[in-house]
């Protein structure tokens, strides 16, 4: 029975892989018409795929040094479970990284060709893209949770969640080291220093940067969301086996307790499809079958109208009904396979679901309120520009603390709420029911930055303003969209952490961890001050990369001959390079930061203290993350709103002061805000594994 | 026995105070010579205590309120003790602010006259009137903690602390918002927009900066340390009462734990004025004893080159030999006292106390590596703003969240060496030994400002340079020695709170405070997200402030005629009216945050989920306490260091940038940073009072 679920949820995973690979095949029909976009298309390609080769060929080394250690532990009572678990997770991770970033750099060029016939024809093509790579991640990751499970056990499954996190840490922060390096030095050269506009193909750093886009936002998003899909599912999975607080006759959930998060994670990805095709219809051979129900649903006059609003090209309004189809879609299926799974408590497995479900499109709504240029907190940043940089730092940096307070106290609902119904096991699963639909809010955000690509490949090519702006149409509406994605990542992460904390526990065979015990205590402040650290690290290293890379864009424009008068060829290869070989370096030493404290502390001050340093470490994190990251946005959006034409608009000193704002806010909100999320279930999930270590 | 020793200290409290006022009556007997010098000293003196009653008046309600709440619990079990007990504790808070801000307003004309006579008298007379402000605060305190625990009992001691934490913590926001906006008014509208140096008589926000000077450094930072060091005495009484770790047999401690830690601070009181003679030599009656012992000390001829080197001027010196004497003094006063109440566990809390008081030095030390500019990280974030203001913060930002490192080391260690010898007693001990020195410490933290209002008022009333030199060196200096004292804040902040916490833990008779109950880790999360939005709420409340006044500030430049010609006179009480109501309507809001949090989760969510509450709120705490007074300071320094003529020096855009990061610094070490120690003892002790509400 539970092997016939489970290849079930196998089956449902390849579904996500084969939809990703039907549309693939339909967005490679598209042609490019102009060499030039081929061209520059083809160099990004190049220059993303090596990069991701070089850090592969680094994180390899790391594996598989990981996997002998893990292998080496067999004979004190591992197993050998654990080792090929984690090679199994960091490959799955890996795979869907390279091919996501295959098929960005791919379509990339494809939408500058199709943003020339309308806004239309590059919505399919961008939002194709981001749908291969949405659903190869959640297709990936369910497929390769079966097969660990079928094959390993359930105990060996953290060691997959452990692997899929590792190459996400040093992904995000890889990634956004190298973003932001190349940025930062196209920008400050380029556009300050020597004057030309952004995307300009006379900056020797313009390639960089927009390999930088595929890397940090594609790349670095997918390993993110992949680690914390697969993550959310396998604390589920583990506290449900465990769970004895749902009946009350004191029975272990057991394999019900394992089979019900991956069929609702297997359902979400069936209603993430279904989203996807209302807003892209063209899919090969599944064409028919969406034009056949459309058919009968327009017999309703109210879908009629909202069909008509999605084929009459408003993009928005297509993402937002694709998202809320997938949603409802989730919700009823989490009602009937809690009625399945746990026919007298399905309500309170349903509800507790729910409230994760809910929770997280809140928290997406508070951050929009605190980082969208529509409401009050970004337009007062925006003002602040008129008495300088100081007052937008100081009141982005308030804005940012501020806006902890409504993300963390839904949290708390979510988390009493769904204990009080379904006890640990309630929790775990509201965090998977937060990201059921990975699938689809994926392909949102990943749309983003192959619309922001597409654009920059335009402009570079000099094709026409006309082809820029739908591109930054369709940049600025997955902007909006996306916000509801990062709020379920956000309150996932908490969820996800408090559960693996607590399989944690149970592993560890800690029946408590009382923080009036100073051994514990010690451990919280530890793992408090743990994220405050790593913030620094990533900060730094993102500066160090920016000065090599600010660096080699003046020798050039200064050295080679005819760079301005486009006489000369900027060398671009050697900024990949640069920005490459920086990022590969600084990620090491914040990455083995999560790996190896988790082991001193457990190793050195005990197994309760250990679980306070993660207790600290999760409060810190979540804070900061929350902080980090809205603070940067507010700061990117409020200089947009002044770029607009408010308080003064471009070129005046209230702008100035506000790209002073938005160059704080970059690595707060590309590097070192979205990789504590990663951080904190990385260490959580570490000390998950090594617990029978600490017995 | 008991009452005698408690006596005893009592007459130690006294003996402080006695000390105080032999040195103002030396202090007043120096004359002013020039009455423009007079005319401004009375002023500011004015200006201040106009403040300090304005204050005192709304904090009247306050406190009456919170008595009278207190006292209706009577009936439920409290008794009489607390309501009594708190408001005994607000009142020797205010007494010792009043008096200690009355003195250091008398101290600076008088310091401004003596500067013209040199380095040595000027450094006297300032220094004398930062130990009548050490001295009163330590005296006044310990005094008032030995009759409070004489006339209510050691339940009631709690409530003590309550009132004072409370004040400090009105004390510290409403200060620092009050100067911050005032320094803000001046520099932005005076120095940048009219172009007219620093503290010119033009200024119409001048003396509201002067005045921000002694509320912010003066009462607010009395008022802090006030509660720091009687809630480092009280929690050492609390657990000491109760505590059976010491001795094997099971035995609780009694009243010995009790008379240890009051004999430790009084032993304290004895060692500060012993160190505060050996810098400033001529107080009245004092004086011949201390030559004496100082004739027979010079026979050996290592102190006599000590005392020569004292005696030619040099003030640096001076200050670091007589903190070293004391602390030399205290700690062998430990051992002795150790010896006398404790006598077959000597060692085991001997050395708790010495581990507390090296922790502090060492915490002092980091801190001062990462603020001043003598040390590579502060000429780093100065070289930062050759690249601009957007550099400039982020290397601040990330050297604060570094500075988490050290001293994070640095408490947990002391917390763990201090617990594995006496248990709870001994974190407490650890922490009192920090502080025991708090009157010297203080003494020396407060005669900078004094110092630097000394210098104010030499250039406003046109005085030779020469004047300003000699204070502006003698400020400089006690910068440099303050980042001692400022370890020592912080270090016994993290364990008093721990104690504290402890404390409440017994009260509310809770045996284990778990985290992996959902109701503890919602708790956490809760109190972890408390520090950022006070944070958030304090730098918005300079904000508004700051705004306030630069408008005023530009009217008046506008409006009255002949003010830069120096023939209108600016209408300095109108600035002051303004900082005065500003600060006062934004303390409000934050200050409620620290008691009503903690009453309201203890009483929805339950005594476990408090616990959970002040755990996470002490972890964020200490963490952004640091990073937010090592950021500040930092970027003080860098700008400092700037100005000094490194990096271009005054009027290079490198120094504008260096000017960005300074503002942006000012809410963090002066508001922010240095509330948030006060914050999380006054939850705790909150909690503590009101434990047997929630059992």
């Amino acid at each position: 029975m539970t092997i016939l679920l489970v290849l079930l949820t196998f089956i449902l995973g390849l579904t996500a892989v084969g939809y990703a690979w039907l549309v693939y095949r339909k967005m490679m029909a598209v042609g490019i018409d102009d060499p030039r976009v081929a061209e520059l298309s083809q160099i990004i390609h190049k220059g993303a795929m090596a990069f991701l080769k070089k850090e592969y060929t680094w994180l390899a080394f790391f594996v598989g040094g990981v996997f002998l250690l893990l292998l080496g532990m067999w004979k004190i009572g591992f197993g050998a479970g654990p080792a090929f678990a984690f090679l199994l997770g960091a490959l799955c991770s890996a795979a869907a990284g390279w091919l996501g970033m295959y098929v960005a750099t791919q379509a990339n060029g494809r939408t500058t060709s199709a943003a020339a016939k309308g806004a239309g024809a590059a919505l399919d093509v961008a939002f194709s893209g981001g749908s291969i790579v949405g659903m190869l991640v959640v297709g990936i990751g369910l497929a390769g949770i079966a097969v660990a499970y079928l094959f390993l056990s359930v105990k060996s499954l953290a060691a997959f969640g452990m692997g899929a996190s590792s190459i996400a840490l040093f992904a995000r922060v890889g990634g956004g080291i190298y973003t932001k390096a190349a940025d930062v030095g196209a920008d400050l050269v380029g556009k300050i220093e020597a004057g030309i506009p952004e995307d300009d193909p006379r900056n020797p750093a313009v390639i960089a940067d927009n390999v930088g886009d595929n890397v940090g936002d594609v790349a670095g998003m997918s390993a993110d969301l992949f680690e914390s899909y697969v993550n959310s599912v396998i604390a589920a999975m583990a506290v449900g086996f465990l769970c004895t607080d749902l009946y009350n006759d004191g029975t272990a959930l057991g394999l019900w307790g394992v089979a019900f998060p991956l069929l609702l994670a297997g359902w979400g990805i069936l209603s993430s499809i279904s989203g996807c095709l209302l807003i892209s219809t063209k899919v090969p051979y599944l064409e028919k079958g969406v034009d056949w129900v459309l058919l009968h649903a327009e017999k309703i006059e109210r879908v009629k109208k909202i069909l008509d609003r999605i084929r009459g090209g408003d993009a928005a309004f297509a993402l937002r009904v694709g998202i809320f189809v997938a949603g409802g879609k989730m919700i009823a299926g989490a009602f009937i396979l809690s009625l399945l799974c746990f026919f007298t408590k399905t309500f309170h497995v349903f509800l507790a679901v729910t409230s994760g479900v809910l929770a997280g499109v809140l928290i997406g709504f508070v951050t929009e309120c605190f980082t969208s240029s529509d409401y009050a907190p970004v337009k007062d940043v925006a003002q602040a520009s008129e008495t300088g940089p100081a007052t937008v730092i100081l009141s982005g940096l308030s804005l940012g603390m501020k806006s902890v307070l409504f993300p963390v106290v839904l949290i708390c609902l979510a988390t009493l709420i769904s204990h009080a119904l379904a006890g640990v096991f309630g929790v775990a699963c509201a965090a998977v029911g937060m990201l059921s639909i990975t699938g689809i809010a994926l392909s949102v955000d990943a749309y983003g930055p192959i619309a922001d690509n597409a654009g920059g490949i335009a402009q570079m090519s000099q094709l026409s303003p006309e082809v820029r702006k739908v591109t930054d149409k369709l940049d600025s509406i997955g902007n909006t969209t996306a916000a509801m994605g990062k709020g379920l990542a956000i309150g996932s992460a908490a969820l996800t952490a408090l559960s693996l904390f607590i399989a944690y526990a149970q592993a560890a065979e800690l029946s408590a961890i009382d923080i009036m015990n100073p051994g514990v205590m010690v451990g919280m402040l530890l793992g408090g001050m743990l994220p405050f650290l790593f913030c620094s690290l990533s900060i730094e290293a993102v500066g160090r990369a920016a000065q090599a890379m600010i660096e080699e864009v003046r020798r050039q424009f200064r050295e080679v001959p005819g760079i301005m008068e486009e006489t000369g060829k900027p060398d671009y290869e050697k900024c990949v390079e640069i920005s490459t070989n920086a990022a590969l370096k600084e990620m090491v030493v914040p990455g083995m930061l999560a790996l190896v404290c988790p082991l001193l502390v457990g190793l050195v001050l005990g197994k309760a203290a250990l679980g306070g340093l993660l207790g600290g470490a999760i409060v810190t994190g979540v804070m900061l993350a929350l902080f980090m990251a809205n603070s940067g946005g507010a700061w990117d959006n409020a200089k947009k709103y002044i770029e607009e034409g408010n308080f003064g608009g471009k070129g005046t000193p209230n702008h100035a002061a506000a790209v002073v704002g938005d160059t704080v806010g970059d690595p707060f909100k590309d590097t070192a805000g979205p990789s504590l999320n990663i951080l904190i279930k990385l260490m959580t999930v570490v000390a998950l594994v090594l617990a029978p270590l600490f017995i």
